[in-house]
């Protein structure tokens, strides 16, 4: 089954290289795909609503490879989940809860197998990508899971910060755009934000809000950049 | 056949990684190639001509995926054009019409086949992708092709602007070389750029201008960035 | 056999996915993996040391591609090497000479192989991918190689110098941890930085080195930019 990656790697950076050739090793069949390395690196909260929001639209009999994990090398503990079909292997620190509780049918597993050498600071490439090349390749016994519960739960509930800005400076938020009235005001950077449905229909360079294509609350402007409109970045609150 | 992608979708950002998981889906063993991820956003015109120079050395019996597409969600259509015995998709906005009037052969298409959601500012992974991949795996019909015209062309000339500078700082124009007198002098950020054959055979630090590898007029300098040299932009005119 | 890319080619420029479509054409059957595209462009020796640590830990029969070819055009020579039963390819500039000198069997070849086509600025393209294919492939003969010698050779030993910062400002060295005391004190950017075993052992945002995941010594600061509080670069001399 594929294997979609979701981390704080960069993409442009040493450590997603690595993470590839040991899925290659475990698993040479399976196709890997690129989900974002560009998760921000501190916020985990953040990147388990932006992972919540990828992840729900990813086939199922998949499996995501999702590490942001700045306490790697402490006592968290690595963790696999069955959510709707579909594996999550990653830290147990709160990045897989939001996916896995908005899930209908979720089981959380401990993971028993440990590799030879295990680096202090990348568990990515040591632990991680082989049980994600394990369970892809339907070796589900030798990455020895056993059932288990999340260590850090963040709930299935709305997170109104923004959690991930992107290249064209959009805005995107953590809000799902079926919790909120249809054609609401939103505040942000002390703006208000009508809707619009799609770009062409806002004014150039215009902010306005819309459902973007992975079902959440996003500011952004025609032809220009929301972010820098607004001066804000992700962690800070939309009312 | 191989897929190759020419987007702005930012390298580093959740969009080509949603592309790809959708060609998965619809062409699971076609190869994909990110050529460009990192076209300029909201300059068409720039980003048709350096598509031109990268699909011209592509080889046949493959589909280039090409989609700036500032105008998504509004009333521009989505086009195919097989070109040269290759194929492209992406939206009629101009941005495939520079590779199109430089083929030999060339026949564009309307495309007739939509998806159950279309959201209505993702049509690259929604619309384009699948397309894509219908072409590649050879299911023509799926995708419901219907000869037709492309609505805006800009034409097979020379683009005398900057289309692209890379991250080396070197600044790519629109003008193929075969279009200029062998040695004549440029003229761009106010300064005279004289020709080289190679990097080796300029200055340490000097600005030349050259045939670089797809054909095309680069302004660079040895070891340094022609761009911070010239302060110079996407659009800027040569002379 | 895989194809493993290290280049400074830029992660999100327009040279990758040229020697991907190359690579494609030459060994279609061939996993590819991207390494590294953001090897500093023109410190030929600290790229030459990352690449050792990288292709230390690389599967044996593998074909490392690496190209930092700041004279391109010029008089090098392109080579291959093949070290402990791995591949690899690229211009004799020193660049492959770290990993090869340190390599317990090491033999270098020149490439006899020209292509019909050959730019002047992208042998990586043109040449080195052809190359690179045709050794996955396990067609040596095709290549045309014949025993030679390194021209450029930078030798084994340690590089006391910043060889590479990553995006998260960890900066690594040109050091392999195993060639210092233990617990010994470094000296960077005027500052005395102590050692600690893991991120999570070393108070927030306090500097520390630590032995990181490929062997080298690198310079970290938990959850913060060790390279922004010592406001050094590559190149810069370590104490």
């Amino acid at each position: 089954m594929a294997i979609f990656l979701f981390t704080d790697f960069g993409g442009s950076d040493i450590y997603a290289g690595q993470v590839r050739a040991a899925l290659l090793q475990y698993a040479p069949r399976q196709p890997v795909v690129d989900l974002l390395h560009d998760a921000t690196a501190f916020n985990i909260r953040a990147a388990a609503h932006l992972l919540a929001a990828l992840f729900n639209r990813l086939p199922s009999r998949s499996v995501t490879f999702a590490v942001v994990d700045p306490g790697v090398g402490g006592p968290r503990e690595p963790v696999a989940a069955h959510a709707d079909g579909k594996w999550l292997v990653g830290p147990d620190n709160g990045l897989l809860s939001v996916a896995a509780s908005r899930a209908r049918k979720f089981k959380p597993y401990a993971i028993g197998w440990r590799p030879k050498e295990l680096s202090g600071s990348f568990h990515g490439r040591d632990l991680f990508a082989p049980v994600a090349a394990m369970l892809a390749r339907g070796a589900r016994k030798t990455a020895r899971l056993r059932r288990s519960g999340l260590a850090v739960r963040f709930g299935p509930g709305e997170l109104r910060e923004v959690i991930y800005v992107d290249h064209y400076g959009n805005v995107i938020t953590g809000l799902r755009a079926g919790s909120l009235a249809p054609k609401c005001i939103l505040r942000a950077g002390g703006r208000e934000i009508p809707h619009a449905r799609v770009f062409s229909e806002a004014p150039q360079g215009g902010l306005f809000w819309y459902e973007n294509s992975i079902g959440l609350v996003e500011i952004a402007a025609n032809s220009a950049s929301a972010q820098r409109a607004l001066g804000i970045a992700v962690g800070d609150p939309i009312g």
